[in-house]
């Protein structure tokens, strides 16, 4: 890889409501995502609480050390919000109003046929010499100041603004200032394969690691894989991971089942689409979860037909006709029973494809020969009824849930993939 | 109130992967959340890479200003794992090899039927003068330092780990050093209101606010409303929590379902369970959520009866006994429909309560009459059925799922304690 300058960057989050644990700071993890992105190097991350010293001794410190600095929170209408005001002391700069905010904002209260209330007349203020950065969807205005090369940025709390406003300026605004520091990245999403087997059978890694680096983020069955190339050249960084890309596709196989952000339930809800096939859920351990998954995705009740959630034997047998000796004979968490469910779903419901779900989450109900996280799972075409033993171990019931979930859904996934149109 | 003294604390965060936004820094927020009820003022939180300079600098600067400063991540085996040895530099205290943790890792090893190997054996080190924490969950131990009446506490990173040893050592220890911090806290868990209505129903707050702290806490539907009282004086503490909860509870009413975490889910199990009642529930906007959060629940087997997920028109009809021509005559999203599931769900499984949900969800579906968001829901028992019209706007569908779920789990809650046995 090339060498190249670091851009050091620096996120502040204002809020008690952060520091007490009341919020998670999804913000910030938006941010270092997107700032990564662009090349910034993210050293530090820092939540203050809305007290006037503890903000401006953050800002002065993270000036100090960075050149990209974003802070959110704090610039709303009330009392506790701040950070207008300590830039304004830190910068040194005088807090004027602006026309075009004003306008902007009394244009927000009109719209809910009201006149701008005295407490919120703080937002038509902007900092002189510092730029203002639009915020379509709220009344707080962001903040630019650029200083000794250094860059700025103060954005809004509110998570769907400060992601507007981040991609939409401070992202196009640092890489104008550093066109040199391209950083692409791919994610190959991955299902029913974990780490540790990926990495065994990709066998020497330095092969790959000389492209790229790799980052694998795991979510119980699923498995994303993140390729990162370095370079001041786009050209070369899109080979990297081209190169990169095929060395894992060859390991990994039909476990990758999409790119970026897709989910595993829309690319299996697009394959039923194109073949105007309909797909039926029998649920018993999973209780529901696989069903409000699959529905999620828009459009679902194009191919989702319907689901049997069957806690109960009784229910079993009366909406799956699975038999009751069945029950009896092999247990309620058994091959034999989730195969019955499946194929009783699939008829009973006339769709081309079902799926069936039966086992042990816990935490009682396990036995030696069935421990808590044994889960039957099958599926079931005209073709063919498979299935397979997923022994999730003895997680907490939701942890178990999800599981049997995602190994289900990529079970059916190969399946469509596999089945013969 | 009673004046008091402050007692300032900082949470040191570790890792490149939170930085990065790879991870969201949810050890933050329970740190954060355990911290503020043992009565510490947290001012600030820092997330900083995994690099020495980076995180000595961070340490030595929490401990200017902090009195309790909490470390999570960067004690593992790797060699990104930085925080022993930064530790070490900070306070000049030796790395040394701990008989009693090298036990403890060994025997975690074995286990596993393997030998320690050798990137590992540095979780044998502790550092002296330090006091061990020991972690019972896994081989990379805490650290606490104590150092001119300032505690630092060195958690691991993996969450159940952090949570465990920050319940079971560091909060007695803060307890200990501070035992007259007292800040009691009470959740009320409330369903079907807003946070507007209910403060216009309490009118003059400051009747309440005299005696705590208010923190009204929303998600989709349901509410918390945090009291917390700052006393001195445990007694004096209780006395006003109490006051304060007796005049909201006057105001929201059968609104509240219950304290602290518990899930309505949980109240609601824990009633049909206690009259041996069953439940059916049938679904079609909702996909599957409710099914999917009421046997979350640990032993819902005893009072979940069966669920349909009833998507097309035709499960409708063959499930639940939906006539076509009430669909046709009024449309699938109808209060007759809703009715008519709820009614087909419960008689057809035997339930002695059923509920149903149908709706728009969206992105598309929606027309000026029944705009995305609108929601019907019905609730059923031998003696009745109710019905309730949602209108839940345009958020995105997973949110009017969310919502639809919330409010009729609220509903059905407030049917069964409205009920007479």
């Amino acid at each position: 890889m090339s060498p190249q300058v670091t851009i050091l960057g620096e996120i502040l989050t204002i809020g008690d409501e952060i520091l007490q644990g009341r919020t998670v700071n999804g913000n910030a993890a938006y941010i270092g995502r997107s700032l990564v992105q662009a090349g910034v190097d993210v050293r530090r991350a820092t939540t203050t609480a809305d007290r006037m010293d503890e903000i401006i001794a953050a800002v002065r410190q993270a000036m100090t050390h960075a050149d990209i600095v974003v802070i959110t929170g704090g610039l709303g209408p009330t009392p506790d919000d701040l950070t207008r005001d300590a830039l304004s002391s830190v910068f040194e700069m005088p807090l004027v109003v602006d026309p075009e905010q004003q306008e902007h904002v009394e244009g927000i209260f009109k719209r809910f046929g009201r006149a701008v209330p005295p407490v919120s007349e703080n937002q038509f203020l902007v900092l002189q010499g510092a730029t203002r950065i639009h915020n379509q969807g709220g009344t707080a205005a962001g903040i630019h100041i650029e200083k000794d090369g250094k860059h700025l940025f103060a954005l809004p709390g509110v998570p769907q603004e400060m992601r507007d406003i981040m991609d939409d300026y401070v992202i196009p605004v640092v890489r104008e200032a550093y066109p040199d520091m391209c950083r692409l990245m791919k994610t190959l999403r991955m299902a029913g394969i974990g780490e540790s087997l990926l990495v065994e059978t990709m066998g020497d890694r330095s092969l790959i690691e000389q492209y790229v680096e790799l980052a694998y983020l795991p979510n119980h069955g699923l498995l994303d894989v993140r390729l990162t190339a370095r370079s001041n050249d786009p050209h070369e960084a899109e080979f990297q991971i081209a190169s990169a890309e095929s060395i894992i596709r060859e390991c990994a196989g039909e476990h990758v089942y999409g790119l970026g952000t897709v989910r595993i339930e829309r690319v299996i809800g697009d394959i039923l689409l194109n073949r105007c096939q309909k797909l039926a859920v029998a649920e018993s351990c999973t209780g529901g979860l696989i069903c409000s998954r699959l529905t999620d995705i828009p459009g679902s009740s194009n191919w989702f037909e319907r689901g049997f959630i069957t806690y109960s034997n009784r229910a079993k047998n009366e909406l799956l006709s699975v038999p009751n000796e069945l029950i009896q004979a092999h247990g309620a968490v058994s091959e034999q029973v989730a195969v019955a469910m499946a194929e009783g779903a699939r008829i009973n419901s006339g769709a081309h494809w079902s799926t069936a779900t039966t086992g042990i989450a816990g935490p009682d109900g396990g036995t030696p020969e069935k421990p808590v996280g044994t889960v039957w799972i099958a599926i079931s075409s005209e073709n063919e009824t498979h299935t397979k033993l997923l022994q999730l171990g003895a997680a907490d019931r939701e942890r178990v849930k999800l599981r049997a979930t995602h190994l289900l859904l990529y079970e059916l996934y190969k399946s469509l993939i596999d089945s013969v149109e």
